[in-house]
């Protein structure tokens, strides 16, 4: 297996001022072309580490793609480093050069003469375009190892990496990617998957766990030997455990029998919840207290949701529910505004008002403060009506204000998924 | 100055599954501490890797934080690594077995077997409790090292750090910390920034940019010596030159004449703008279209926002736009959905209705299709009505619908929180 490494660069980075999601994204493809990524390191910018680093990692791995410090100040060493590191004097390349000046011509402006140093590559580097931005990328021979150089601004990163490295790699390496089959789920937590999933000891695949806001992700990443045949049955086997949880499977080449009953078209959950929607032809509107917009700002990430999400009220004060939605005041004198009963006239008042297939209803305690014995922080009423009847759930959440408000989105939204494939 | 490393362990952090967000949170308090972070270091879990890094570290630095590793499986390798490391052979600690169990009793179970071994301290070093979960984290001595090993679930490794580590550091190290002013700003890029600051060169501040979301930080990094008189000169100098688009300054001890024209009390922009709409006792209402709910979502973000958001509509389809809010079918044939009219009777529509001080109205194209040559993806009109008048913005907004959507919220809180404070 050929084991490779990240090397981020920047002060931002080191100091905290930036997350470094490139690395994560780098190694997620890295792993996925089936390289065995083994270290991460960031550093500042400070030349003696830099060119100390690219020692120590040329000495050690077969492969390191870099990022960051390709820009046109001072504190950008990237090349500068690489050429201390392993003997490669700094040359123009024209081509470079003439690259950057006419990205400034087509922005009708003059290349400021500090950008000439991004033309600078390692003497006998490979030139690494960018049609995303301004740094061109490089690629090099350093002790033992092969290093790509490229820019930290993620956008441009990856483009280059997707359309340019990854052939690169391909032509430099004999590694060949395994399948990669991801079961999402929603509703079920870490803990709870690995009990219901049981020991997993498979030679030929790897099984992890991701989390991704309210979504638990399995991965299976099989050996690339590994055939469609015995790729079907570990998949099969595992969502057979974990049953409805999962809402989509991505990344199968082919649907047997067994897995016909899961939606393969892949997704996040509210895709997914979507395009059953608007698969069946329904409708949808929905009356929110406690989570204030959210499930509406969830419905209108989608593409296209005008087609089918045709209503939303956010009813945070009774006069609104009153007003809005129709729900009686005796049922809030009665119940409270956190109450099934509410939730269900909210349901049903906004279904009714919108003319819609189904209305969301959903009433709740977000925190932090407003809890009481009886319905503590946490509490919430979701009510889904449909054309047949309407369907309640009382739900206890954990956290703070912003996990609940998130928790009882996705929860709404589970409802709905779950009423529409039944 | 006192230089720090930070190293991650997890097969889920070099694997990509994990954004390793503990590092840039450790980096950022460390630096606030007044250490200088120096390098960044992952590893997976493979115990060689490990062994030869901890002693890396020793020879090279002088602080090191440590996350992950410390659960009961045969992948957690910390303390195993570091007994390897530094010939400091794991001993059972009774007092953290003894916490352990208690732990497990409280919730009504017995302790697994397995653990036992998270009560494994290498010899000679300083256990550290957690609280916040089983495992105990613990410090000691390796190479000319101090290191910190904590666990990585990042709830508990910020609770310990916060209370146990960071007094643990103030008994060790002599490091006296700076002190961090940040201006927040809003609509206006990092670039933008640069250019209305100039060039800033001060020997005793460092000035960074961090870009949080849609809003764009100014960091003031002051060395420990400096003094509230200079401190206060720098500020008012930057403060100045930027204007407008700050909507709130961190960090300052006292408030000079010329900053008391800024709002000095801290929080995002949402917060911000909600606390000068409760502190003058108004009330909000909006509309949405385009932005499907994100406005209500953000507003309903902060506590106690029912006291002054009152009612959020989201009308996606024009029907909803007349029965919801007042809107003419003359003013959609005549302008269409996404226009200033459609706009302005969607903001006086809702701030009527739901009887509050302000309204906003919001209608554009958010993509990725529905753009036409005269109303390009990104169109966006936005009206904000007051008891006085209604203000309108057209605003022509880049990136894909995602960012479109985020964008437009952040200028509706803006033009909101600029009429609030004129």
């Amino acid at each position: 297996m050929h084991t490779a490494e990240i090397l981020s660069q920047g002060d931002e980075v080191v100091t905290g001022q930036t997350v470094d999601t490139n690395a994560a994204w780098l190694s997620t493809q890295l792993t996925g072309l089936g390289y065995q990524v083994v270290r991460h390191t960031s550093v500042g910018d400070r030349l003696a580490d830099l060119v100390l680093l690219f020692r120590e990692i040329g000495a050690r791995s077969q492969l390191c793609v870099c990022t960051g410090g390709l820009g046109p100040t001072d504190d950008d060493l990237t090349a500068q480093a690489v050429a201390e590191a392993f003997a490669r004097p700094l040359q123009l390349d024209p081509q470079a050069l003439a690259d950057l000046v006419e990205k400034y011509e087509r922005a009708g402006r003059q290349m400021p003469a500090v950008n000439e140093r991004q033309a600078m590559l390692p003497e006998g580097s490979v030139r690494v375009d960018n049609p995303w931005g301004t740094a061109p990328g490089f690629a090099f021979d350093g002790g033992g190892c092969f290093f790509v150089c490229l820019p930290g601004v993620p956008r441009e990163m990856k483009g280059m990496f997707d359309q340019l490295v990854a052939p690169l790699l391909a032509e430099r390496f004999a590694v060949r990617p395994g399948s990669l089959v991801t079961l999402r789920t929603i509703g079920v937590g870490e803990s709870n998957l690995q009990q219901l999933i049981g020991p997993f000891d498979e030679p030929d695949v790897v099984l992890s766990y991701r989390t991704m806001l309210s979504e638990n992700h399995l991965k299976l990443r099989f050996d690339p030997e590994v055939g469609e045949a015995r790729i079907t049955q570990v998949v099969e086997s595992l969502a057979s455990k974990v049953g409805k949880w999962v809402f989509t499977i991505e990344g199968l080449q082919s649907v047997s029998e067994a897995l016909a009953v899961f939606d393969t078209s892949g997704g996040s959950h509210v895709e997914v919840t979507a395009r059953h929607l608007a698969d069946g032809g329904h409708t949808l509107a929905t009356a929110e207290s406690c989570t204030g917009g959210r499930i509406a700002a969830a419905c209108t990430s989608v593409p296209g949701a005008s087609a089918w999400f045709l209503d939303g009220r956010v009813t945070y004060s009774n006069a609104a529910k009153v007003a809005l939605l129709g729900v009686t005041s005796e049922a809030l004198d009665a119940h409270g505004a956190v109450s099934e009963v509410v939730a269900r006239q909210m349901a049903e008042g906004v279904r009714t008002r919108a003319g819609t297939t189904f209305g969301i209803g959903i009433t709740g305690i977000a925190g932090p403060g407003g809890g009481t014995e009886a319905k503590p922080v946490g509490t919430v009423h979701l009510a889904l009506a449909t054309p047949e009847r309407t369907r309640h759930r009382l739900l206890r959440l954990p956290g703070d204000r912003e996990r609940i408000q998130r928790l009882a989105v996705a929860s709404a939204l589970e409802l709905l998924r779950r009423t529409l494939v039944s």
